[in-house]
């Protein structure tokens, strides 16, 4: 504890150690910001006389963008999706819809206006997502900007100020008033390797008494920042009294209020003006008779040069025999489909588990929290609901939908209870930061992905353990990710920052290139090893 | 430097000081969130046979909310407005509009769309503003989320890594990631008055970890929350390499970048759709015959039971006699109009000083920006122009309007420069952020608030100093802020918390109220002393 900057630090001068596991570990906790650009495949055009026939399995993101590219430069596309409707995860729920739930099937209820609708997927796309935003422009799907943080929401914690809720920015304000107090009496130069000099100190004291807002003295004696109790426009702004730090660490939401703006989720973020699926919505105006929903695949055969799937539509079978296969279904379904794969191929499908995200959300009967100016944003609280959102569109409209529960790893807590009991619970967690949250709600709806008929699973998870893949990990990865054959899988489930759309969408590029790669090499059929 | 945390510290037992002048000085440098509430004047209707006639000086956001609230009750209301439209320094630049700069007068050349304005005045709209926002509504003004802060802008200073600009993330992870660092390796528990036990160490401690992205042993070696150097969905993600501490000090732009999410622009912000005078349209609609411009006030006389205004239109003379006066003529252009005020209003009028803010704007050929993954928000600079502000509207669209300088406190800098040399310098300034800045960005506007015809001055300035209003400042203000007679001075110039529409609105407010509590005592004329 004494060597409190070297010179490394000082100087900035031994390179980065990269994403190592820690880092890895820490960086998912709280968001990443990828950088990434945008690459479309540039496929030559096909031979009108000799199109490609690619079959693709599963009309979610990944495989909508591998059938659009492919089917602009004249390959013969058709697309099998075994839901009733596009989008997979991908999925906005409105008045009418069906949730289907295996064993919990819900028809969404909300009044049936275009601003009440609930993402129960993807629900956010950070403006690092080139991919993203590059094929909402070419598909003219309108974004508008998604609040993330509102400074203005509530952390609510059992363990903190005994359950009271506090405004976001009272906890911030605080916590960096004491903090940075805490950093500049603590400061001395003494064991430094390269000590800052006086005119640095002097720099780094001015920015603690600015992030801090301490007084000259370099004390915390509470901030206007963190609200008013009294005043400030016609008379001066009296602050609110502080909270203790020793209070604020009561609570293990301490680390997301500090970071909730950093990372992935940092930067701006959008969604599409009137949900999510305005996405899908746009790449099927392009693939207006190349997808086929309801349809199960009962087998997928790789064939010298091509694959053959088979599947089944209303009682009937069919056989398709295709040039290639991108196939999206997650692996753990796929796997109990009959196929020829190499048995390491399967044997890395079989590795991949699925998360267990669950949401639920509210028609609220009128938009309470803008009276309490809240506009757009999250709550957050130590309950199993975990997190309360409000939407950032239909602004002073009489109605809205709320989020009102977004468990992404332990979604399990909920899935045991029956639908009645899942509300109920929402209710009651949700009135520790609402009190009147009861009477202001209705028409819940809950997702629990694990349990979502042609899914069995939110995002993929390679990792066992949050330290970074292990070196079989890699192999089963490396495996999965380069074709068997003629097929590709595909989806956000063959890379290493899955759960966002920009993942699926680079599956499919990755794939395309590869199979325009291997087939400049001679168009050779079967695996090249 | 000894007693890291007190007693008060940890346990927040000593009560807050209050905006204090240290406090309030910094709070203003970050902007503070005041807390106001909508309480819009409940006046009594008034008798049809009877209406009290008031005569409002000055069509700013003040006068018309005054105007429209008293319209409402009944009540005969004039608006006499200087200038050729209404809305004072509510101003919105299009194609075709007067920039009414005395001795630099220029007419607007953006191309004539919708998204193509530049809000030369008030640009933000805090959540917090709730006046501002029940008009808002009330006017049917549709409003959209502005971007303040946006990490993926730019920080230059000339001072710092050669004068290469940095993004915003790169520069604010570095910036937490060290300082949590030397949080973490100097605190110590040997000193405190009541020191955190174990339990409370290691939760700060994780909190540390977290906000800093520590590596376990608790050093920064950088993080992927600052950028990407390669990978990040398809493989894994590496971060750029550590900028260090020691350079990041080297700019005074640090503590803006730590605190750009704080206070008054912390929590949303809005501007409404179309441009910030979409306000002062809501206002004249509801008020289509009653305002008057081109008007020159060359009298205003208390008398028993009213105020008496002469005032020149187009080579006529006018008086008005009114039984109230709201007057939002800016107070150091007052004192130069014929009055019969008593001597300690008038030298309050005196003592008020006004702003220089000083602003220009450029139209882009192409939304390069978009290009740079910015979306909306602020690149910062330590050169006069201070700032680039990117739209958050017309996304995608082949053009936008950027703010190329916003000199908030020196707009003397540009003012003595010809209107080709401001604009010469925003360009040669704007290429050290964006190297091809020249090229991309033409017809240049310039705003200096302190020329403005009819205004000359931005927002009023009370304090001499930054520690507060003096005993004698405080005395003029409340002057100033009652009525001398039936006359009232209103406007932003009248509250401690200038410079924001919030703040005229509420002095509107004020005025109605104090106003109807004198009619309550007997309506008498003169002034109550």
């Amino acid at each position: 504890m004494k060597h409190i900057i070297t010179r490394r630090e000082i100087l900035g001068l031994i390179a980065k150690t990269g994403a190592s596991g820690a880092v890895l570990g820490a960086s998912n906790a709280l968001g990443i910001v990828p950088n990434t650009y945008v690459d479309i495949p540039e496929i030559p055009s096909a031979n009108p006389a000799n199109r490609p026939n690619v079959v693709l399995l599963g009309a979610g993101v990944g495989g909508l963008t591998a059938a659009y590219e492919m089917k602009k430069a004249g390959y013969n596309v058709v697309v099998l999706e075994a839901a009733a409707k596009a989008g997979g995860r991908n999925m906005t729920v409105r008045h009418g819809d069906l949730i289907d739930e295996v064993g919990n099937p819900q028809i969404c209820d909300f009044d049936d206006e275009p601003h009440m609708y609930f993402n129960a997927g993807p629900a956010r796309i950070p403006s690092s997502h080139r991919n993203v935003l590059h094929y909402c422009k070419e598909l003219g799907v309108e974004l508008e900007i998604f609040i993330n943080e509102n400074k203005e929401t509530y952390i609510q914690d059992d363990a903190m100020l005994n359950g009271k809720p506090i405004k976001n920015r009272e906890f911030t304000t605080n916590a960096r008033g004491f903090m940075a107090e805490i950093m500049a009496k603590n400061f001395t130069n003494a064991e430094l390797d390269s000590p800052l000099d006086e005119w640095e100190t002097d720099a780094l004291m001015h920015v603690l008494r600015n992030m801090g807002d301490l007084d000259e003295d370099m004390v915390y004696r509470g901030s206007t920042r963190g609200g008013y109790s009294h005043g400030g426009f016609l008379e001066h702004g009296h602050a609110l009294e502080t909270v203790a730090l020793r209070d604020l660490l009561k609570t293990g939401l301490f680390s997301m209020a500090m970071g909730q703006n950093e990372g992935e989720t940092g930067p701006i973020l959008f969604q599409p003006k009137g949900g999510m699926d305005q996405i899908i919505k746009g790449f099927l105006r392009q693939l207006p008779e190349e997808v086929f929903y309801n349809v199960m695949v009962t087998s997928v055969m790789l064939q010298d040069g091509g694959v053959e799937v088979v599947y089944e539509h209303k009682g009937m079978k069919y056989k398709i025999e295709a040039d290639y296969c991108f196939n999206s279904i997650p692996t753990h379904l796929m796997t109990g489909i009959d196929n020829n794969f190499p048995e390491d191929y399967r044997e890395a499908m079989r590795y991949v588990r699925r998360g267990e995200a669950y949401k639920s959300a509210f028609q609220a009967k009128e938009r309470f929290w803008e009276k309490d100016d809240i506009f757009g944003g999250i709550s957050w609280t130590n309950q199993p609901i975990e997190q309360i959102w409000y939407p950032p569109h239909g602004m002073y409209k009489e109605k809205g939908v709320i989020l009102a529960a977004y468990n992404y790893g332990g979604g399990m807590h909920f899935t045991q209870l029956t639908q009645e009991e899942r509300l109920e619970t929402a209710i009651r967690q949700g009135e520790k930061v609402h009190p009147d949250y009861r009477n202001l709600v209705e028409k819940g709806i809950t997702i629990a992905w694990h349990r979502m008929n042609h899914m069995l699973g939110c995002s993929a998870r390679w990792q066992k353990s949050r330290g970074g893949f292990t070196q079989e990990e890699e192999r089963l990865f490396q495996t999965l990710r380069n074709p068997a054959g003629n097929h590709y899988t595909i989806g956000d489930q063959i890379t290493k920052h899955t759960a966002w759309q920009e993942s699926a969408i680079l599956s499919a590029h990755w794939a395309i290139n590869d199979m325009l790669s291997r087939k400049a090499g001679g168009n050779m059929p079967g695996r090249r090893v």
